[in-house]
């Protein structure tokens, strides 16, 4: 007898980067036929006439759109390139009002010059520097944290309960947190970490892959849903618990995928969907 | 005017794999030539003709041995496989006490087709199943935390704080936790989890190398001490701080440095030990 399967594809997003050699044109007609519902948009993936045109090419094929991928980067050495940094998140903001985005996901950096303690008092005046912009736009802000492997360069904050300490801290209904179970999946604390931030209305985004064994490559080497070690419908099991609706976010960054037919990957992802998310 | 130097070799100790084109023969002449004082074994460096007579041979040269690495790895699905494991740790006893070595460094192991929660069980049924012979040996363990990116086969015990609530279960003066700033300096809670593994006298090790930024491959590319952004004399002055008094290890896994000339490589070492840790 055959597996049952689930069949719902109601709440399946996938983002631009996933299927990074479409154009956005593509990736939205070909999300649509497959029933796709969501999508999340890189900034490198907005159409060349802009992100308002980006937005209504979306609708108008019948997805929505979960959120603009991303922001953050702020922590530096340099105090020129942190006011770059926040520049360029207001500029994010008002792309993603633009497309009516509802959510800018932070990838909040390091910078391995200087402490994690350092480069985390910079994420937090960072998002003091946007915040007020974002709430005014009405575009939310969801802090990720990134998996410690990345503590170097990519961000300081390596666990749900940094980035649940850091949404906290500001309080504010327009900043939350994006689950991504490629960066949390080993954290012992991860349901406690789930539940508190569900209490506090803070899970903005819930992000899918796979963490292959072995992975070949820590940053383009992420698994299809069930090629790997993560037991992802648990951890969507403890998001759902704590009270998320919202979309799952299928993020996969792979050489080896971007290499191959979209459109059978594509197939894949609906598949591994379905038995393994 | 130059930095000033320090100039105590007196707690340097350099792991055999750090420099693994040396055979133990040569590896013990170039350390006690160089006056570094003290030599952590890796198994697969024992002298052809065993443990005693390798303890021996570094006894000889002036050299102490400060821990033989590495016992471990108790997790897997097939019961057969953790029962080789624990017959394996309980040779990897005897050849410590042969060599008259004070202490075995377990790397815990993982079993990425089980949960981490059902590894850390089976980490536990493991040390309970050798913990008696080592305490009848006199041989010491220590829980190595791994960095979370090695959750998936090589450690379901990721954090310090996972170490300390391993070795606090089983509340033996035998058991004690090594800290390896490779793989613990990402960690927020390290501070209180290492003040903590102090106040119960279970800082057993503390090894030092650094993170390369960028590192290009997670296992094999680890940095000369000061080649990286780890806060190596931070760490070690919360080590020392919590009361340990034992060496500082080079413990570097390099395919970089292991294709170079060793004399040189050593030099680099004890310039890097002064100046960086």
């Amino acid at each position: 007898m055959k597996t049952q399967q689930l069949t719902d594809f109601s709440r399946l997003c996938v983002h631009t980067i996933t299927t990074k050699p479409l154009s956005i044109e593509s990736a939205v007609n070909k999300y649509a036929a497959l029933g796709i519902r969501g999508i999340t948009v890189w900034r490198d993936a907005l159409a060349e006439d802009g992100a308002a045109a980006t937005g209504r090419l979306i609708r108008d094929a019948g997805l929505e759109i979960v959120s603009l991928c991303r922001g953050g980067f702020f922590p530096s050495v340099s105090k020129e390139k942190r006011a770059i940094a926040v520049a360029d998140n207001l500029r994010a903001l008002e792309e993603a009002a633009d497309m009516e985005a509802p959510l800018v996901v932070l990838v909040c950096g390091a910078d391995s010059g200087q402490s994690l303690e350092t480069s985390r008092l910079q994420i937090r005046a960072g998002i003091e520097n946007i915040l007020p912009r974002a709430e005014k736009l009405g575009v939310k802000l969801a802090v990720e944290p990134l998996h410690p492997v990345y503590a170097d360069t990519r961000s300081a904050i390596s666990t749900m309960k940094q980035a649940n300490d850091m949404a906290n801290w500001f309080n504010s209904p327009s900043l939350g947190v994006a689950v991504d179970v490629y960066h949390v999946w080993w954290d012992e604390e991860l349901p406690g970490e789930i539940a508190r931030c569900g209490e506090n209305g803070k899970i903005f985004a819930f992000h899918i892959c796979d963490w292959k064994v072995p992975v070949n490559d820590i940053l383009n080497d992420r698994g299809l849903m069930g090629e790997g070690c993560i037991d992802i419908r648990g951890i969507r099991g403890l998001v759902e618990g704590a009270g998320f609706e919202g979309f799952n976010e299928v993020e996969i960054f792979s050489e080896i995928y971007w290499k191959t037919d979209q459109d059978k990957f594509l197939d894949k992802i609906t598949e591994a969907y379905l038995l393994h998310s």
